[in-house]
């Protein structure tokens, strides 16, 4: 067993080794029950731990306050660009959609099946999305449902340092691909949801964290499962979760703790993302980051070559060099280096360490 | 590590060891990518080659005619409750629900959000849920959307063995509980759907095998991830699928194969109940099971104790020899033994052992 690569691929994404290595080490029997922790009941003990654990984690590290709920869900995000709607915004109604990307612009168009979603600002310049548009630059309607952006945009690279201030309006938060990289004041935010396969697990989990009162105002004549309320009222067992991927999670939680929490691990994002990006800023442009500075991403860093035939001999190097997943998101091209919570600055060190000799060779 | 339990947990429930072998010497480095499959991206050739072994085997083993397409989703059964009249139920049409126990309910209930689904066949007998009703006991509608049925009972220890004709009107069965446990004729069915959590893998993944006559005459002002056109025209994988529990399933599946597929998987269950039932049945009366003798679950088999004094003694002592997860559903008592794939009948005669011991004892 190998596990020398550096994983930066955007996600499913690589996860600590330590939440593995347990997890290798119990997976056919969890605590000398002669079982995986797979083949436990949802509604038994073994099981209700490690729920509860995950969750109480989920609060610890994220300093989650009493007036909200952290609920753990079957899905991802494109489900929760639905069930979003479903629950807060009626017909006739409107919401403030936030739109700095595809993953915003999915969210945003999901909405209008349920009631009137307007734009009220927009991270493209130019129709490129290297923006992040500032509290005074947005639309905001004091009438809105409520107001939704996309905390990180994962294919194009850019980031919220700061979140607006939307008053009396709940605010939503898409933190899918930033989730947990970094403290976050969660009282400000109304509902903050990650599909789980970037910072916190395997796919097929979305953690939710969300305002009681804001589950408490959902639409009531809509499927059951689909109420945040059921899933709050039944303390995410209203039907069986999954529970294999929640265990991971709380294996990844546990190892987010140890390392020090919200404070440490921001720091270490920022010391991952401070090296990449000054490897690209001293390539004398041979790097370029198509972004705007104070928009840049600290987990998805964007970059091109001056050519695509460059990007793609680039991008086969780094594979021959055990550097996975820089290939750009399909629909944007160039580089992409996923720098997730897992991947640790000896693995971004290695990859700025082949763009100074990969100029070197081809500059 | 002892796996010297027998797993009758109704699900969550156990899985072949071989497949969990498989998952625990891969699960930190898969085929020498030094990633494990939970870390590879779900649009890379690693996992889409299982992806694809997934759903070829689900084909091979059910027999999944050309007209069908198998899709693998997020999600488990109670998702399905409400997505099934989404997609296939309208404002003012109607669809027939057979009501054979507490899930077939759910699913009814969930139906009314969209239309106006009727009762139109019950498993209840003086109020009690121990039969399974014949064709000519059902008052079916030719104009109804679809007809809903729940194969198998997990809770009411129930099983259709039979399937009604329907003729014109399409016919779902939630087989959650029952799905690969025996040869069915899939062409009688527009669609089947399952949880995977008993016969398949872990929670969190659907399997749907659904005609694509029926996934073509969906519903198209419903949200995107909803319509199960969208997974259909996507290979399954328009949003992040579960991989790891796809994964999972490919090795069970992989093993059902192995052991000879869905005659011998039929065949095997069938001993199995075999020998339970025919323990109950030749005790005398001291074991019961409530259910008619036709309407019988090979799955989920119940039976009652002449005391709840004595139930909780057999649990207690069951639990100790190693036999997990006979307690009946919390909203009927009794026991429980959930005999899905998995379960050897080496591990159901430990029962039946347990069961004529006790009874000689206590009887």
């Amino acid at each position: 067993m190998k596990r020398d690569v550096v994983n930066f691929n955007a996600g499913p994404a690589g996860l600590p080794s330590p939440a593995l290595e347990r997890a290798a080490k119990e997976l056919l029997d969890i605590e000398g029950t002669g079982m995986s922790i797979m083949e436990h009941s949802h509604r038994e003990k073994t099981y209700e731990k490690i729920h509860a654990e995950a969750k109480n984690l989920v609060r610890e590290l994220m300093g989650v306050p009493d007036t909200h709920d952290v609920l753990l869900l079957q899905g991802g995000a494109s489900g929760m660009f639905a069930t979003v709607p479903m629950n807060f915004l009626a017909k006739g109604k409107s919401a403030d959609y936030v739109n700095t990307g595809a993953w915003s612009e999915k969210a945003y168009k999901e909405a209008k099946f349920f009631g009137e979603p307007r734009i009220a600002g927009t991270g493209y310049v130019n129709e490129k999305p290297v923006h992040i548009p500032k509290q005074s630059e947005l639309d905001l309607k004091s009438d809105a449902a409520y107001v939704h952006l996309t905390s990180n945009n994962t294919i194009e690279g850019t980031q919220f340092r700061d979140f607006p201030d939307t008053g009396a309006v709940p605010l939503i938060a898409d933190m899918s691909s930033d989730i947990m990289s970094r403290p976050v004041d969660v009282k400000k935010f109304a509902m903050i949801y990650a599909g789980a396969q970037k910072n916190l697990g395997p796919s097929g989990v979305v953690l939710v964290v969300a305002s009681k009162a804001l589950i408490e105002s959902g639409a009531k004549n809509i499927p059951t499962i689909f109420r945040f309320k059921t899933a709050a009222e039944n303390d995410s067992l209203y039907n069986t979760p999954p529970t294999f991927g929640i265990y991971i999670m709380r294996n990844v939680l546990l190892w987010a703790k140890e390392l020090g929490g919200m404070t440490a691990m921001g720091k270490r994002n920022q010391e991952k993302a401070a090296e990449l990006y000054s490897a690209i800023d001293n390539s004398n442009g041979y790097y370029r980051c198509p972004v705007e500075v104070d928009a840049r991403s600290e987990m998805n860093i964007v970059w091109r070559l001056p050519s695509e035939e460059l990007e793609k001999k680039f991008a086969a190097e780094a594979d021959a060099a055990g550097l996975v997943g820089l290939k750009g998101h399909r629909s944007v091209g160039g580089m992409r280096a996923s720098c997730y919570n897992a991947v640790s600055l000896d693995g971004v060190k290695r990859l700025t360490t082949l763009m100074k000799a990969f100029k070197e060779k081809n500059g």
